[in-house]
């Protein structure tokens, strides 16, 4: 039976938090005076754009969460985490930017707007990107005040960003799209997508891209939350289960979305994915079984969130938002 | 009158400090089980390729000078400070990787190997350089013990590594290839480079981006090699300053070998950036004035190693390599 959300609407949303969010978003990009104009521009163009906010959120639900603090999160609870909300969206903001490149997904639009190569240019949106990633760590470095919490948030961070998540993940997803006999070097395709084996096999590698290229930073922005705002190792260990669930159905609804949804509706070219024969959830189950895999996901995902008893409202109605999401 | 340098010859090199970096260096890139083979092989292929180790072999020079332990550094003094070593080497490749991209420099060869982009491809150069950055961090966050030895030597690797520094001098060295007139939005060339005041403002505008896009990750190395080794702040200090002369002077002798080495000599293709107009110091001073430049800067250098006294002879021996390199 599906977990019910929130008693009452009053957590059925994100609204009172975003001002935060945007408030430090704005306050981090400043990058100093040997940043060049237009490369500050660029980095400013992609981080401020706008967007869901979700991992930044993400880091002010967990650290609300795990502070007993539903609706009521103080100034200084806010600041404590706020350099982890930062550090998140520069991340997934450098990573859109590379992902977007002609070497790489080749999109020209991203949330209705020309991505920031079309905008400035290729080199400019190379380097913006590695900027935002170097930032990213020295948000933590710089406005962490507990040694203990900033390096261990950094480890977060970086394990989230590095080789075997974000970028293995999209690594991979690249390289299936090309080859997809040959992802991680293993065959993972037989002889067609309806047989047995080789289907459940492109399922499990389908799974491993997305669980390191969205999973990943989704759950790092929870645990970053947790960690900045002490929490127990049980909360943590709790956040990190609800992540995980919450990433996968989010690539999920993502390929849903991308399969049915119009390019108005979207903000970026609808049916892509599919033109180039990309591994997709439905291309790969169908849609009506892709749409149940996702509420499956987001099912398991309110079953972890019910640890923080009372204030697991907004985790919840989270949850569902991601079900339901239309863009 | 030029500083001499050792008094002996047993700290003219430092082939007694390679072996440990080599060794760090290939403990270091096993990148996890998510790391997919052909991504693993590309930052193999960068940080692994043959070279000269310097940033490096800067951290360890500094433990060595700030520890009094000329020729003497223990092997629990190098692992301590062996994270930074790894992790200036891993932000130094990726650096080479994407300033080596088509939309970039448009490099093939690079220390006499094809570029990664050439090796791989570009998709996967783009993603091994992203992925480098975060394991550089990584290695710090991960295998410094001190948390506020971790995390000051995370501030020092962003920031090198950031929008105002490293990323930004690259911005600006481009920028300026395209349209010298407006580096960093300043009219910098007036009406030509042999007129005295607008001569000065290009050179200044050259040493700014030079400063940016290699002394501040020569800064950065010792610096991090004096804050892993626990040096007092005058240590620093002093390195700072040495540092700052000995990484324009590496730029400058850099520009000198481009304009007179031939291509096998260099490993690259001598004599490109004459080819495309780029801004370089023997084509705005003449190659006499420029070795001279080259010399001042060594001098001061080697001036600031004198605080170390007796621990200065591989920093002195360093200053004069750096001058006398064919490579």
């Amino acid at each position: 039976m599906p977990i019910s959300s929130a008693s009452t609407d009053a957590y059925r949303g994100v609204d009172d938090l975003r001002p935060a969010v945007e408030a430090g978003l704005i306050a981090a990009c400043n990058f100093g005076d040997g940043c060049p104009t237009r490369l500050a521009d660029a980095m400013r163009y992609a981080v401020l754009a706008p967007g869901k906010r979700l991992r930044p959120l993400l880091v002010l639900m967990a650290a609300e969460a795990c502070g007993g603090m539903l609706g009521n999160l103080t100034d200084s609870a806010i600041a404590e985490v706020m350099p982890g909300a930062v550090a998140v969206e520069m991340i997934h903001a450098y990573s859109l930017i590379h992902d977007d490149l002609p070497a790489m997904d080749d999109d020209d639009l991203r949330r209705g707007r020309p991505t920031v190569h079309i905008e400035f240019d290729e080199a400019i949106a190379i380097l913006a990107g590695d900027a935002l990633q170097a930032e990213a760590f020295a948000q933590i470095a710089n406005h962490v005040r507990d040694p203990q919490r900033a390096i261990e948030a950094t480890r977060i961070l970086a394990k989230a960003a590095g080789a075997a998540h974000l970028v293995g993940g999209q690594a991979d997803d690249l390289m299936a799209e090309t080859d997809p006999m040959g992802v991680k070097g293993r065959t993972v395709l037989g002889s067609s997508p309806e047989g047995g084996e080789s289907s459940a096999a492109l399922l499990a590698s389908l799974q491993s891209i997305h669980r390191r290229k969205t999973g990943a930073l989704f759950s790092a922005s929870l645990d970053l939350g947790a960690v900045l705002s002490g929490a127990s190792e049980e909360a943590r260990a709790s956040l990190g289960r609800y992540a995980e669930h919450l990433g996968l159905a989010f690539q999920v609804t993502d390929d849903n979305l991308d399969y049915t949804a119009d390019t108005d509706t979207l903000g970026k070219r609808a049916g892509k994915d599919a033109d180039r024969g990309k591994l997709t959830y439905p291309g790969l189950l169908g849609i009506e079984a892709s749409r149940e895999k996702a509420r499956e996901l987001i099912e398991a995902s309110k079953r972890e969130a019910l640890f923080f008893a009372d204030s697991a409202e907004r985790l919840l109605w989270l949850a569902d938002y991601v079900l339901e999401r239309t863009n």
